[in-house]
């Protein structure tokens, strides 16, 4: 309750800054309103310079990004100013304080903290997945939602020396006009790295740099007619931005051994597959199948899109290879950085039969390389220096870990749930009996845990009996001095549920 | 001709490596199989260095990308290797040299070199536009289409100290999913940049960034339905995007005063301006019609995008300010570093009214920003730290510089013409007499010069009389040591095709 920090101007104001975040309005216009009448007060003074947005959302329970998104309004509105290196501070002269107005607290105010932002807390993960991008609703403490890596597991300082010494090497028209297909030394580099640890064969102009796996998608959305097969299990944002490219899509089961080609629906050009990890039940897909994938797509011309998410991170038994290799004429493989590295990058690539490769280049625009080359040329130099299987491995133990913590303590604590799909990936399916997952969902953001139900994966006209009920687990983003609470948390919503 | 170049493993070949550039195929194959063949017959010994692909692509007259293409081709089969730092090799083992081959010199070779890619000159301005990216066909020596920087004016170190900056100091979220309106910094930062250097009036909440102005054309054609108008001449690039999606554009004349606003066909929901600096006939928008403009958007509604695309680069008087400044509720302003940086960061903006924020990012994807953060965070630092103004002025002297050349080259010898629209950005109007300006085109062409005529720019349905013949001659492009020859060239094809 360090109240003098406000007067006394040379000083960072720590985790102790008084706000008083009510009234009407959007959770950022609460908090410019509150900002802005602390400085109109007077109890934060010109020069006073502010908590990192950072520790400031961390201790009212917002997201970064509506406190950075206030700051910024602040500073536009001329009462902060942000300098590189000075941070975000109360702007002088730009403010007078009101008559009377004094470093004084007011009756019935609150101080910050994850208690103070509890009145937000207790969405669901319904508004979870409909809220804000990232997926995260902002007052939920623990997030369990599958898909994404610990933002703060990315290696900085040798994606920084990568950098360097791309940039350094780079010849002068790395920063004219690019080539649509991506940097050469990223494709060579690609064909190279995936050959060797995920079995494709390829060269490197038949591959296709974009912008991530959905930027993939939609490419090849524009180049492969519809109808495309789907597995009855996969990510609705897939299948809803083929839609809205006008591709429509056809759920095949999935059952223990992936998709049963037997049932592919006719007059399908494409089926997408995720055969090293179904996504997200978590099986393979067998040997069996895999031949007869292959033979339905030699027989009917059809194509395989093959989803590599996470090829890279298994953990019990040796990594199963692409599809892609064995008919590489037929199958589109899509890959990226975003499981690996980060989804900030921007970095996703295709491998494509040699036909293909022209089409997608004239759906991705000749002129519009999308993804920075200087980005494309420091992955090459990370993938060609091998530091990219450094990190890959640093993170596959990192993982594991985590899998292991989640495996161990569901056994412990709630041994009626069984953990399946944990072979590979960065999530697993907590399977619950009968019945009780949209309980479990809703228990766990009671409980402030955002994760997601595998309900929410089936494709809306999946025929049949829907697989076991379950939760689709997420272990890999939490930061790590969460997770043990975030699983606390989890194994208490899963009682809760199951008891009720 | 140091033919014992080849069989001296440790030294780095240079300019001299001999190849036989003959037979059927692209330039590629026909590279590939020379190259395979000079290995083949031992006249490439393993572990020979070759020479960096810009060099040997300059000495064959070729692109660098088929250079580095036919290297990384090479590199999958296996007969070269490459590794950072080293270059790339002969590889060792994997291939035995054929009986009887050595290091003679087969009969009827040439020796690689500018002349050796002469076979391949002579491409027209026509081919110069519908080829290879980049705009600019492999073997012509000098590069005067306009809309790009010189590439070796990248600012390499100031860029790196920027990234290395940036990303010490991100926050770890930085590294998760991203808010696809862009990181809150640069959108702050561009906020104030853009306040303080064109006079924009905004606020970082309403700035979306995106891949670049095409990029920004795209998700504006999906979020304001046509028709457009558009000026009378502009990219038909831009045209072509907005037709393929779904926007009809209309001419609107473009006199020396640019567009008047009495003529602008009803019906229409947006104009698509260049203010500034109109694209390519070079003047600024006039007061008074710069007043019109606003009323007919105020009066029907409409919608003014204006593409602020070298509003930085003004050289004789004061920066026209933006329109957007004028009426910020009725005007998208779309801008990049594409100019003023390098076309390969991949990085623009739109500046929205408010109620279209929401409507471009749903457009844009929720989930893919697109831009990588880290590109983000860099160039927010380098526009906050100073390194972006103190890059611009450094850019503007030097293409001033360029400009002066060429209006002095051109009054010394070819006093006929007049050049018009220099005031302002990266290119200029070469007005020539009635009638002239294909056989100006392409006696640039058999001159080796790539440069655009103005009537490749006039809208396929402009009623009326077109503008005086021209040339839109991009002087910023070829590097330093070449600009004087690409004068010199110019001047004499313009010599040729007047006295024709």
């Amino acid at each position: 309750m360090t109240a003098g920090g406000w007067s006394d101007a040379a000083e960072v104001l720590g985790a102790d800054l008084h706000l008083e975040l009510t009234g009407a309005g959007s959770r950022r216009a609460v908090l410019i309103r509150a900002l802005r009448e602390a400085v109109r007060s007077g109890r934060l003074e010109p020069g006073t310079r502010l908590p990192p947005y950072r520790s400031l959302a961390a201790d009212l329970g917002l997201a970064r990004n509506t406190v950075a998104d206030a700051y910024a309004e602040l500073v536009a509105e001329g009462w902060l100013t942000s300098r590189q290196g000075s941070g975000t501070r109360v702007a002088h002269g730009a403010v007078a304080p009101e008559p009377g107005a004094g470093a004084g607290i007011g009756a019935g105010s609150a101080w910050a903290g994850v208690g103070a932002g509890s009145a937000w807390a207790g969405v669901g993960a319904g508004a979870a997945r409909a809220g804000v991008p990232g997926g995260l609703p902002e007052a939920v403490p623990y997030d369990l939602v599958q898909g994404k890596p610990d933002p703060a597991a990315f290696p900085r300082a040798a994606w920084l020396a990568a950098a360097r010494r791309a940039l350094t090497a780079a010849p002068h028209e790395a920063f004219g006009i690019g080539d649509p297909r991506g940097r050469v030394e990223l494709r060579h580099a690609l064909a190279g790295y995936l050959a060797r640890v995920r079995g494709v064969r390829t060269s490197p102009d038949r591959i296709v740099v974009c912008s991530g796996a959905a930027h993939a998608l939609r490419l090849l959305a524009r180049t492969v007619p519809g109808p495309w097969a789907v597995e009855s299990y996969g990510l609705p944002f897939h299948r809803g931005l083929l839609a809205e490219a006008g591709v429509l899509t056809r759920p095949v089961a999935v059952d223990e051994g992936g998709v049963d080609v037997g049932r592919l629906p006719g007059g399908v050009g494409a089926v997408l597959l995720t055969p090293a990890h179904q996504f997200p039940t978590g099986g393979p897909l067998l040997p069996d199948r895999r031949a007869s994938v292959l033979d339905w797509a030699r027989e009917t011309g059809g194509l395989v899109v093959e989803d590599d998410y996470d090829g890279e991170f298994r953990y019990d038994r040796r990594p199963v290879g692409v599809l892609q290799g064995l008919a590489p004429d037929r199958t589109v493989l899509i890959g990226s950085v975003s499981k690996s590295l980060s989804p900030a990058l921007r970095i996703g690539w295709m491998v494509l039969p040699a036909p293909l490769v022209d089409e997608v280049v004239a759906a991705k625009g000749e002129r519009e390389p999308y993804s920075s080359a200087t980005e494309q040329l420091t992955l090459a130099d990370f993938l060609v220096s091998g530091a990219y299987d450094r990190h890959v491995r640093r993170m596959r133990r990192h993982h594991r870990g985590r899998r292991d913590r989640l495996v161990a303590v569901l056994a412990e604590r709630v041994p009626r749930v069984r953990v399946t799909g944990v072979a590979a990936g960065l999530h697993a399916v907590v399977e619950l009996p009968a019945g009780t997952e949209r309980a479990a969902v809703g228990a766990a953001a009671r409980h402030g845990v955002a994760v997601e139900g595998l309900g929410d994966y089936r494709h809306p006209e999946a025929g049949g009996a829907a697989r076991a009920d379950g939760l689709v687990v997420g272990y890999a983003t939490p930061p790590e001095r969460l997770y043990g609470a975030a699983l606390d948390a989890l194994c208490a919503a899963l009682r809760e549920a199951l008891d009720a």
